[in-house]
């Protein structure tokens, strides 16, 4: 569908099936981007790494030019196209990286009886660029991008606890309540992705985001970028149960 | 001490900080040991990795060229030397890789009540190169290392468990009984470290090793790198604490 031109974000599609966010870079950049994701491992838990040129990964025997819903493309850092494929950008020199999608975690959390509310409203996750920077790695260098879900606070260490257990897709969050203390002023504008109700006993949790080499890729400028549009990720063949560490 | 020449095995040593294998290789090689761990994440957990030429990382404020008890020099894919300290070896070029060991989780098994028998018999871990193969990455290629731990029947699941808990340091084993089937014909006879009694009532237990990237140096002859010798790990300044996975 997404092959055909369906455009949607993709939170609780596929249920079961690992979603993930696309980097792809030229080969020269490709040492940076992969220390890059070393280097911030909640952000860019990396699920996989494509052969220079490949436009598929052990992960995602598909197409990378054409079976993610939507895509970014970056020139010098400049967002200069947000296309439905990328047929036409693609190069051959290019390195694609997957990288896990909180999207993982969220079945558990409703498993555990956690509503997750851009499900509830049917609405692509709220997604900030944060104050905090990550950690350099050559020529890349950026500021940390989170996710945002609400909860209860009688229910935040159970999310905690739920998305601890799944350190390939982000893992525990990042950060619990005072958004400012991050530099989020106002949660009701999110920088990518759509807003959410934030109800006045909730506290607004924050799990690092996939789209943060994306944040890199901003401020540092590169001559070339691809990357998914935050929200419309990467579905691929791998299992959600791959990633949990068992409670055993 | 080690910097002023003791040569011992660590297993044991400085209980609750994190040991780490080395492996330092040309920086023209280090995307392919980049990619080589992140494509055997449960034998090449990556902890850190340094910048160009440099003995030291943030995870180790030490000088990696005397602060590890013995090293291992291979040119060629050849071990030609053992020495106790690599001040001569060293080149300008290489990036030095940490990765994640085993020490790590037998506090945790201690902890357990399971007994680790290398450390009750006061020797090195035995470690096989198995007949599995590693997934190759580049121009790296080669077959798994194991480290091994008798158990008795009763006691492997709860030594699955606790391990389970430490996805960075290796994690859950990788084969439980039966070592021929990975190629081992005798346990008594290691490929690396010290064999260790199993007694009739157990069953040997393997876990991904660290190792393996040397293995893969070995089997895929790069001009030149540097390890650990097997067992005589780098101290690093992190925790163990740092890399379990809560039980929430």
């Amino acid at each position: 569908m997404f092959r055909a031109g369906l455009r949607t974000p993709t939170a609780g599609w596929c249920r079961g099936w690992t979603q993930a966010n696309l980097i792809a870079v030229p080969s020269d950049l490709a040492y940076d981007m992969l220390l890059y994701a070393q280097r911030n491992p909640k952000a860019c838990p990396l699920l996989d790494v494509g052969d220079t040129g490949s436009v598929s990964t052990p992960l995602m025997s598909g197409d990378l030019r054409t079976d993610v819903p939507a895509y970014r493309v970056f020139e010098n850092g400049e967002l200069i196209d947000e296309p439905d494929d990328v047929c036409a950008a693609w190069r051959d020199d290019l390195v694609a990286f997957l990288i896990g999608c909180s999207f993982t975690f969220e079945a558990a959390l409703l498993d555990a009886g956690l509503p997750v509310r851009h499900l509830e409203q049917g609405v692509n996750v709220p997604m900030y660029v944060t104050s905090v920077p990550s950690r350099p790695a050559g020529r890349l260098a950026g500021p940390l991008v989170v996710s945002m879900r609400p909860f209860r606070a009688k229910d935040v260490a159970k999310a905690v606890a739920v998305t601890s257990r799944y350190p390939a897709v982000h893992g525990a969050p990042v950060h619990v309540g005072d958004p400012e203390a991050i530099g989020i002023m106002t949660l009701g504008r999110p920088d990518h992705g759509d807003a959410v109700e934030v109800r006045a006993d909730e506290v607004p949790v924050f799990w690092a985001c996939g789209v943060t080499p994306q944040a890199a890729v901003v401020a540092s400028r590169p001559p070339f970028a691809i990357g998914h549009a935050p929200g419309h990720m990467v579905v691929t063949d791998a299992r959600d149960t791959d990633y949990v560490v068992p409670l055993t």
